[in-house]
C-alpha cells in the first residue's frame, strides 16, 4: 500500500477514536453540569462502555502495524513536521497504552473510586487515618504504573509524563527552588507592609443574573466564541471540548463575591480559547491537541492574573462593571477596584490562595509527592511533613489535617505528577506575556480600550496553532525567542503587586 | 450452554446496546437543548459513529444465533411471560434490522436531511414544487422499507407498525370514522355556540422565571420526580430517557401565555412519568420498553387534557397560579379560569389546534399518506386533496400551503405511518381515564386537593409496569376491562365542552 494512503487511514482511524472520546467528554460535561442525582450510576455505566471501546480501538492491531511501518518508512523523512508529529506521537500514545495491564488499569480505577470516597469522608472528620491505607494501595499502583509507562524513566518522571511530556522532576525542581527564592520573600514583605488594597470597596450584593450577564459579556470580549461554546454552572470549575467546535466553560456563584465568577470565568476562558485555537482541521490528531497541562494552564493564568488582574483591563472592565452593579460601584474609583483584586492573603487552602502565595502551595506538593514516590517519605509522615513545610512557608499551622494534606482530591484519585504543571503554567504565562508586550508595544493600551483581539492573534500563532507538535518547554522558547526561566514571573508579580503594598 | 446462562448473555448483549443507545440519546438531548450553533457538524459525526456502533451491535451473528436456540427452546415454554416478551421482541427486533440493506438504510437518512432542508426552504416560501420532488423520492424509499421490513402486511401498514406494533389501518380507519363522525358535528355545535369562554381572563403578563417555577411545582406535583429527571427549553419541546433514572422533559416559553408551557409540561410530564414508570430492572430489554407511541401519547394526553382540562384540576391550581402570577389572576375565578383552558377554536396549524379539533388535523394525515402509500393519490394531488378535507372538516381553506400540506416536518423526516399514533393516544387516554374514575370514585375529589398520586399508581399498575409486553390495543383492553373504543373520547369531549359552550 503506497504511504500517504496507509496515512490517510491511520488517520481516519485515530479520528475515528477522537470522535468516540469526543462523546465521552459529551458524557463527562453532561454529569458535572446537568445529571440528575439519581442518574449516577448509569452514567457510570455508559462511561465504562465508551471507555472500553476506545481502549479496543487503540489496541487495533491493524492500527499498530499501520504505525509501525509509517514509523520506519516516513517518520524521519517526512518534510511535514506536523506529518512527522502525527505518526510518532500515536506510536507513543498507543505504546503507553499497550503498557499498561488491563489488570492495572481496572484497580486504578476501581482503588480511584474507594479513595475519593474514603477522601470525602477523612475530609470532613480531619482524620488522616482513613485516607492513609488508600493511599497506600494509590501509591503503590501509581509506582506500578510508572515502572509500565516508562520504565526508562525515574518514577515520578514517568508519572509526570503523562501531563508534561518531556517535563523532568530534577530540572523542574530546580527551576522551583529558584522561583521559591523569590516568592517567600515577596510574600513576607507584603505580610509585613503597611500599605494595602482596601478590600472593604468590593463589598456589596452581586446578583446571580447580573453576573451571568456581565461575565459573558467579559468572556465575549476576550475572544471566546459562544457560537463554538457555551457557559455553564459546575460546583467545580472547569474547560472541556466536546468537538472542535463546542468548547464548554463553566463556573459557580457567590453574590457576595464577584471574583469568584469573574476570575474562575476568565481562567476557564483562557483554556477555552487555547482549545477554540487549536488548528480544527487536525481535530483528534497530535497536531490538534494541547501541548500539555503546562501549557494549557499558561493560557488559562495568562488571561486570569496577567491580563485580569492589569491595571488597564480594569480601566476597561471597571465602568462595565458599574453598569452591572450600579449599587457596589457607586462611589469608588477604578483604581480602588483594581487594588482591590491585588489582595495577597496566605490563606491554608489552595485553591483559594492568592496568586502569589498560590505557587508555594504547588511547589510543596510537588516536593511531597516527589518524595512519597521516590520512598523517601512514607505516607505516615506526609501530615507531620506538610505542617512543617506549610509553616515555613506560610508562617501558619493547619488547624487540622482537613484544611491541611487532606484538601486536595489528586492524589486519591491517583493524579500523581499532575501538580506542578500548575506553576509551569505560571511560569509559561509570564514568559509568554512579556514576550507579547514586547513584540506590541501598544497591547496594554489596547486593553484599556478593551481590545483584546492583539493578544490573542499573538497566542494563537505562537502557541495555539503548533497543537502538540513540540514539549512545552520547545514551544515556548520558539514562541519567545530564548528558554523560558521563572524570572519573568518573578518580575511579573514584583511589578504588578509591589505598587498595591507600597513596595520599593 | 445451559438455556438460563444463554438467556443471561442474550439479556446482557442487549443491555450493552440499550446502553450505547442512551449515550445516543445523551447526544441526541444535547443536540436540541445545549448544542452551540457551529457545533452542529461534529455532533452528526458523533451520532453516526454511535449509530454504526449500534448497527452492529444489533447485528452481532453469534446474538442472532443465541435468539435463534432460544426462540426454539424456550419461547413457547417459559413461564415467565416477561422472558417470552424478551426473546420473542429481540428476536424481531432484530429480524427487522437485518432486513433493511444498508443502502437503503444510508439513503432514508441522506433524502432524510436533504427534504428537511427542502421542507424548511418550501415551507418558508409556500412553494409545494420545491418539496414535492424530495417527497416523490422519501416515499419510494419508504414503499421500499416497507417492503423489507414486513413484506407479509400492507405496505402502510409495515410502516405504521414500527410505531405502533400490531396496528392495522383498515381497523383504525374504521375507528377513526366513527370518531369523526361524533367530532365534526361537536365542532360545528361549538362554531354555533353563543356561549363561549371569556378568552380575557387569561389576558397578561407571565414573566419567565415565574412560569419556571409554577410549571416545575405542577410537573412535580403530578408526581415527575426530578431526582430522576430534568426541566429543559427546547423550541420543539419533547421528552427523552437517557437513561432507567434520567428521563428530560422540555417546554418553550411564551410570556404572553402561561398554556404554552403548562400545557406543554404537562404533556411532556406525561410522557415523562410513563418512562419513569418502566420497570427499571429490565432497562435495555424488552419488558423495559414503552409499548407503542400510542399507549406513550395517551400518558401525555391524559396528563395535559384529561386531568389539566379538569375543573378538579383548577380548583387547585388555580389558587397556586395567583401566587405565581398575582397581577394577572387578581380579580377572576376559578371557574372563569377552567372554562378558558377550554377554548375551542378551529385553526389550520394541527401543533396549535385544541383539544376538539385536534383529531381532525390527525386524521386528515392518516387518510392522506394511507392513499399516497398505496398509489391512490399522487404527490402531485396531494395539496389539492388536503385543502378540499381540510374545507370539509374545518370550513376553512388554508391561505398558502404554508398553512396547509407543508406545515409539519414529518414526511421529510421519513415519519409515515406515525400521525395516527396521536389520535389512538387520545382514544385510549380516555378509555383508560374513564376505567379509573370508575375504579378510583375519590379521584377528581384528590385533583382538587392537589393529589395526584391514585391515579399515578393506577396508571402504574395497569400500563407503565407492563412495559412492552403486550400490543397496545391488549394492554388497554387489560387495564379496562374490555376492548377499547373510541366513545369514551367522545363522551369525554362532550361532557367537558359542552357546559364551557351551554350546549345541551
Amino acid at each position: 500500500m503506497k504511504e500517504d494512503t496507509l496515512f490517510a487511514e491511520v488517520c481516519e482511524h485515530a479520528r475515528g477514536i477522537a470522535v468516540l472520546g469526543s462523546v465521552e467528554a459529551v458524557l463527562g460535561w453532561d454529569e458535572q453540569t446537568m445529571l440528575p442525582k439519581r442518574a449516577a450510576e448509569h452514567r457510570g455505566v455508559q462511561a465504562a462502555a465508551l471507555a472500553s471501546l476506545l481502549h479496543h480501538r487503540w489496541l487495533d492491531p491493524g492500527f499498530g502495524e499501520s504505525l509501525a511501518t509509517l514509523r520506519e518508512s516516513m517518520q524521519g523523512n517526512s518534510h511535514d513536521p506536523a506529518v512527522r508529529c502525527t505518526i510518532a506521537k500515536l506510536w507513543e500514545d498507543r505504546e503507553r497504552r499497550l503498557r499498561m495491564p488491563p489488570r492495572l488499569v481496572e484497580e486504578l480505577a476501581s482503588v480511584g473510586v474507594a479513595a475519593q470516597q474514603a477522601w470525602v469522608e477523612a475530609r470532613r472528620c480531619g482524620d488522616w487515618s482513613q485516607l492513609q491505607p488508600w493511599l497506600e494501595k494509590m501509591f503503590a499502583l501509581k509506582r506500578e504504573q510508572a515502572a509500565c509507562r516508562a520504565p526508562e524513566l525515574e518514577p515520578y518522571d514517568a508519572l509526570l509524563d503523562e501531563y508534561e511530556p518531556g517535563g523532568r522532576s530534577a530540572e523542574i525542581a530546580e527551576r522551583f527552588a529558584r522561583l521559591r527564592e523569590g516568592i517567600v520573600p515577596l510574600v513576607r514583605e507584603v505580610a509585613a507592609a503597611t500599605t494595602r488594597p482596601d478590600m472593604s470597596v468590593l463589598e456589596g450584593s452581586y446578583p446571580q443574573a447580573a453576573q451571568e450577564l456581565f461575565v459573558r459579556h467579559v468572556a465575549e470580549q476576550i475572544g471566546f466564541d459562544f457560537e463554538r461554546g457555551r457557559l455553564d454552572t459546575a460546583a467545580h470549575p472547569f474547560c472541556s471540548s466536546l468537538g472542535p467546535s463546542d468548547c464548554r466553560i463553566t463556573t459557580r456563584w457567590d453574590e457576595k463575591a464577584l471574583v469568584t465568577s469573574l476570575y474562575g470565568v476568565l481562567h476557564e476562558a483562557g483554556h477555552g480559547l487555547y482549545e477554540q485555537g487549536l488548528p480544527a482541521d487536525w481535530f483528534g490528531l497530535p497536531p490538534g491537541e494541547a501541548a500539555s497541562l503546562g501549557i494549557h494552564e499558561s493560557q488559562s493564568r495568562l488571561w486570569e492574573n496577567l491580563v485580569g488582574r492589569s491595571s488597564e483591563f480594569w480601566q476597561w472592565c471597571f465602568p462595565l462593571a458599574q453598569k452591572f452593579f450600579p449599587t457596589v460601584f457607586a462611589d469608588v474609583r477604578t483604581e480602588q477596584v483594581h487594588q482591590a483584586m491585588l489582595e495577597v492573603k496566605p490563606s491554608m487552602i489552595r485553591v483559594e490562595a492568592d496568586e502569589v502565595t498560590y505557587n508555594l502551595h504547588v511547589m510543596m506538593r510537588f516536593d511531597l509527592e516527589r518524595a512519597v514516590v521516590s520512598g523517601d517519605l512514607t505516607l505516615a509522615e506526609l501530615p507531620a511533613a506538610w505542617n512543617e513545610r506549610f509553616e515555613h512557608d506560610f508562617g501558619l499551622v493547619p488547624a487540622s489535617d482537613a484544611e491541611g494534606v487532606l484538601q486536595d482530591i489528586h492524589w486519591s484519585a491517583g493524579l500523581v505528577g499532575y501538580f506542578p504543571t500548575y506553576t509551569l503554567g505560571n511560569i509559561y504565562a509570564a514568559e509568554l506575556m512579556a514576550a507579547a508586550e514586547h513584540d506590541l508595544p501598544n497591547l496594554r493600551a489596547g486593553f484599556a480600550a478593551g481590545q483584546f483581539a492583539e493578544l490573542l492573534h499573538w497566542l494563537s500563532e505562537r502557541v495555539h496553532k503548533h497543537g502538540r507538535q513540540q514539549t512545552s518547554d520547545a514551544l515556548v522558547e520558539q514562541a519567545i525567542g530564548r528558554p523560558p526561566a521563572e524570572t519573568a514571573l518573578l518580575e511579573s508579580l514584583r511589578r504588578r503587586y509591589g505598587p498595591a503594598y507600597g513596595l520599593s
